[in-house]
């Protein structure tokens, strides 16, 4: 068993590193604040005897010897950045749980014949550039790197300038790094495992996404003196096919999800016709022909609303994933480690997207998950038990030692 | 007569202060660029021989001495601030029209018994600091001078700072200034005047405004994990109140304009549902009886919209005035210069706001009103001719003229 609460101190430790307004996180990605919670770890995972190399897309492996250095290495891990108005625990569990397994299998002189390392992935959150688990992308081959240095963030910032900036361009070439399996242990964020009482969710799946960024153009125009007939009112639109989103996922509960999470209204002074609104549609579900579906009734309608109001409409995709079928061999890890340890479980579906979705491409790889309050993520209110992270880290630990053979 | 070309000279020099991006101005109130604008207001009247006074809310008051200066002065006036993206002559027309006319009475060795006063007042536009015509607004007694210099902008910067700040917090106590009557000329900022072929517009009456500021709360909650009953979406809500807020004015067409102009998701990440909105409704009608109807159905739908999906609901009043009726011996006066001078007119309802409509409680008032293309306004391609404007320079000289007494 890992060590609970030395894993809940790291926790704390971690949290003051970009401490949210009300009691959370904002350690966006690439941020000062980053640069410190990455600076923190990396001095941890040295102090606990692994070697810390990052690649160019800042992505950073800590590395635990094995007795044979010739085979491929176990990975664990997860992110360190987090949403704006984010939690202590969503991403920073699962790369803290990863020291702390490193951490226990030291205090206890285990030695595995593979290698372990423990990642922590650049950009999961895709708040401040698009797409969401940006360079685990990078990392399987899912975008080129030349690409995700262009991101902009809302000022206009690159992501390759910024990562630069904070000194984590590292010099490994990414996606150099092979690895036997990955592990990642996450909070649900979601209320399935805590309304039934489970200890551990054995994800099996993750469902897929599809961010579609929308500008609508009109025309700025006088509130007041402007006719009615005369008005070319992109906030409108913007409002009419936000509602259309909502009907879409609602017509195909309980297997898919939708919101607008974004949106940008240009002026946005009181009185100005809106004339130009730019947001983004988040649309998921782990069906292949539900998500095709949501896409296509989305454009449809988006395009007649936009013609009704004679509106230019633009649909970009900033972000988009598969659903995901997680490799068998390492779910039966997860399952039989929480089997072992005795915790409860379930099998479960994520509803995130995480940088584990994107690693199966190039290797096999499993979730564990553990429980949260009330299913709140994304809410500086994200909240477990110490229990439901040690559980976790247990389950992490045992699948990494069967997996990097004791 | 006025000079054209000496005005359009004046117009394009004051739109160097603040350009916008596209042609347009960007010289929002107390901003770096308002107080460069202000500064050459004031050379320009000094030069032609007026003293120029400040009040405490930074209105600006030029006074070309009468021939009796214990009679009260007839006054011409409007802004100089602009929208984000506005034009060259919304507002600055009405002021830099007022300058001309006393360069043109002193050209032709016109004396007035009554003196002349040329008006800029501060902040009418409103985008800034809400509400619009807040300087008028004080002036006339219908704000105190405290509530102003509390409001805030979107930085969190308060209004009296900021007078300070650029040094037009002037030492005469607002209101104190006696006027006999005062002229506003404008654009129209909408498509009669341009469409019906007619110089000059008679402006007869205002139409009301009824800014409504809206506070959804919902709870920030991970778009993807979320399962949609539990949502309680924030955006969702904005999106039909602002449907809503369209239908509405549309069930009252011709007679009134609706719009959200101004809105703002918190955090506004991609995959955070809205935890909460800010949004503006701008609803305005030249009756009494439908405005109310407007606010009563609005209110009533948005706590029905609310309630539906679980979000808090605030509304908060942040710009109000009712519908206007100009004087009748001002409005008179500006006919009758139409006419003298051969100008083609017709009586017109202003669709805006205007300082003029907060003046009018405190003394007789009227307007001017000259085409502008397309009716387009708050626009940076707001546009109009040269003898468009010369006409309305022109009836405002005479209306004035007439007013004070030669
Ligand atoms: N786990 C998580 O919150 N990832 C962010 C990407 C997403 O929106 O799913
Ligand atoms: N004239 C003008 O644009 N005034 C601003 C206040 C309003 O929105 O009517």
């Amino acid at each position: 068993r890992i060590n609970g609460s030395r894993l809940w101190d790291t926790l704390m430790e971690m949290a003051q590193k970009g401490p949210g307004l009300r009691g959370g996180c904002n350690r966006q990605t690439l941020t000062d604040a980053d640069k410190e919670g990455r600076d923190l770890f990396k001095r941890w995972c040295e102090e606990s005897g692994m070697t810390v190399g990052v690649d160019s897309m800042g992505n950073m492996f800590a590395r635990l010897e094995g007795t044979n250095p010739d085979l491929d290495p176990v990975m664990m891990g997860s992110h360190l950045d987090t949403q704006p108005t984010g939690g202590k625990y969503d991403g920073v569990l699962g790369v803290l749980a990863g020291l702390e397994v490193v951490r226990s299998i030291r205090d206890q002189g285990i030695r595995t014949r593979r290698p372990i390392v423990v990642v922590n992935w650049t950009n999961e959150e895709g708040t401040r550039f698009a797409p969401a688990m940006l360079s685990s992308g990078v990392f399987a081959g899912v975008h080129t790197q030349d690409w995700a240095y262009a991101r902009e963030d809302a000022e206009g910032k690159k992501f390759g300038e910024e990562l630069a900036r904070i000194g984590y361009a590292g010099d490994e070439p990414v996606g150099n790094r092979k690895m036997h399996a990955m592990f990642e242990l996450h909070i649900e964020q979601g209320p399935i495992l805590e309304a039934e009482g489970k200890d551990i969710g054995v994800v099996t799946h993750g469902q897929g996404l599809n961010w579609l960024q929308v500008t609508l153009t009109g025309q700025e125009a006088h509130t007041g003196s402007t006719p009615m007939p005369m008005r070319r009112n992109a906030g409108l639109g913007a409002a009419r096919i936000t509602a259309l989103v909502h009907e879409i996922a609602m017509s195909h509960q309980p297997d898919a999800v939708g919101a607008v999470g974004h949106c940008d209204y240009y002026p946005n002074s009181r009185n100005i016709v809106p004339g130009k609104v730019v947001f983004t549609i988040d649309f998921r579900s782990p069906s292949f022909d539900t998500q095709a579906d949501m896409e296509r009734r989305l454009r449809e309608g988006a395009a007649k609303i936009a013609e009704e109001l004679e509106l230019g409409l633009e649909i970009e995709q900033v972000g988009h994933f598969d659903p995901v079928t997680f490799d068998e061999t390492c779910v039966t890890a997860v399952r039989r480690a929480a089997e072992q340890l005795g915790y409860s479980h379930r099998n479960i579906i994520s509803g995130a997207g995480h940088d584990a979705c994107w690693i199966n491409k190039v290797a096999p790889t499993a979730m564990v998950m553990c429980p949260c309050v009330d299913g709140l993520s994304h809410n500086e209110d994200e909240e477990i038990s110490r229990e439901w992270a040690a559980a976790g880290a247990d389950v992490l630990l045992h699948a990494v030692l069967e997996t990097a053979e004791v």
